[in-house]
């Protein structure tokens, strides 16, 4: 099976949760700028946090399948598997911002994106056994450190959260660094596909 | 008429369903575990079996619409009452989770599972009568054993639901085994349309 | 300008527009089967109805693209004047269906059928003068018989529910019947465009 | 990487905004046309105002695109930060008719259009300079007298907006006459870009 309807229908589950997450900002009840900041004001930091990690997934997928031709069934499943858990955003953001980073909805929060990165190394493990040995995404994708190092990030964040005192505060802040410093790391460009990618299209 | 514009209206339209469910989980009141438990517990299982069944239609519509290549007006139509019967899911998966599986939210559930099962079979029937005799699509379908036992399973959920006393929830138990078990039938990959998919683009 | 992003974009629009309307479809407060037809017993019509417009607008903009190769900026402001016309159809329909079918949701209801009848054939006429005295679509239109008659459907209709005694109810229910009547015009299939088209791929 | 993805993604995330926006439109409770005057009547204007600037864009896009054939980690980027400008319309859109054209939320709105401008011109930067002193974009985009201009008028009606006294509600006027303004100037179709495809595509 060619890819480009998996394509079509993941561009269209992940355009449609980018956007979903905007509906849950509350239009503020007052007409001044204090409205706007006690209402949206963390609100929209947050939205813009899973905005970016939604955007780093599909810039992710992107460059993925660009490497990719035909489709088996099990890739069709991995792949919704993912879109599953990306499609739980906008319910864990809504409760993390809602709670005010209380620490269960930061934890959940925290496995929400240790669940989505797991999903996409199972469909790219799934992707490159079915290629075979001389599968172009293996050697795109090499030794995978940002795919290794982020879920470290996650968990630390997610057991930093749980593990600290939480009157304190300083294990969600913690949390959020992790999180946000994650993202970081994926919104620099990764230039390994793209070596690949045009070796590969020169030889095709 | 080439099939193009009407696969990706379709991936549209099961794109949107499948992520609008998400919008009926209610975001918890309290900041703890229990908060979650309580609220979405029991709903994020509902969620996740619709999310299922879209994805399994989604992705048997991907595998039909492989051995189409041209649509009449009769197929445009079949389709799109297939997409009306899809799109009553996030209403009927809401109400048997807002009942927590009353009797009739769960046998209208079921009645939502087979009027997609029909308008399926609809769909797939109206393709091979266009297609003529050497249908690549009836070589594929085959005996069509999933899709006639599928329908069984949900008639079988919903006389269960709906015959066995209330009270007692055994009825309601029995229809969402059978719910679940008719989702499980589907999740093995179909390795029929592969490979007359296989012949057919060979012999092009 | 290649028609395929106009035609992506429209695509999505439709699909979005289409399945919004289910989430105007409330979730019944009870449990049983007088709840559902109470809370949305009508609904449900009022919905299907809506859902068969937009399907046959879906329909019509596919088989008159067939016909297009190149689209001006004027044709991209006349296709987004029939979008913005469609986007309304969620609200109108809620508004009719809350209302039980009131005097002036109905009227309303028939200003938004005919205002995208008249946005489709504002496209249409512009498309035909872009593509100049040979115009496959002029030829496939032809005396554009349905085109003429829906818009006098929709005007009786809305002058029906407007005029006559509303106690009475009389009205209203003609309106209705307009409305249900053109629609049922439409989902005939149009074998003009399709002889068309098939002369104009041969000829290509 | 071809940008046929990143197109398709951003039609999608486009077609979800402009239709969002609908939903925002509160039914009005009664049934008579004052109701709907009182309820929805300067809404349906406002929201009006929001699609004609979504449509706007994605026109742009669609031009600016139609000369673009290869895309890097910056231009998705680039083009992410756009996106995410415009979602945001739904929500400043709402505030601002929510709170019957009070002075911070007219301020907002224009802020947002702002950002969006900012946005537009970055990404059309950002890819220029991909493309090289050859860039055919650049060639399109000239002088870019509507993209230097429109900043000033939403910079004028912020501006107006926020400095004229508000009980007067001179200014807010002045804010939407600016807004209102540069949406028209974009209307008029851009000759520049068609032009310079042409060229482009015969030398291809």
């Amino acid at each position: 099976m060619r890819t480009s309807r998996l394509e079509a229908f993941s561009d269209g589950v992940m355009a449609i949760i980018i956007t979903v997450m905007v509906l849950e900002l509350k239009v503020p009840q007052g007409h001044h700028l204090t409205d706007l900041v006690h209402t949206t004001g963390v609100g929209l930091l947050t939205y813009l946090l899973s905005f970016v990690y939604v955007g780093i997934y599909w810039n992710n997928h992107h460059h993925m399948f660009h490497l990719v031709r035909h489709a088996s069934g099990a890739v069709l499943w991995a792949n919704l598997s993912l879109l599953f858990c990306l499609s739980l955003f906008p319910f864990t953001t809504a409760w993390m911002d809602d709670s005010k980073f209380a620490q269960t909805p930061v934890v959940t929060y925290g496995l929400n994106l240790l669940s989505a990165a797991i999903a996409y190394y199972t469909l790219q493990t799934v992707i490159i056994r079915q290629q075979g040995p001389q599968s172009p995404l293996r050697q795109a994708v090499g030794r995978d450190l940002k795919g290794k190092i982020s879920p470290a990030f996650y968990l630390a964040g997610i057991l930093s959260a749980w593990a600290i005192d939480r009157s304190g505060r300083v294990g969600v802040a913690i949390a959020l660094a992790c999180f946000i410093g994650a993202a970081l790391l994926w919104i620099v460009p990764d230039r390994r596909v793209d070596r690949v990618a045009r070796r590969y299209e020169t030889s095709d």
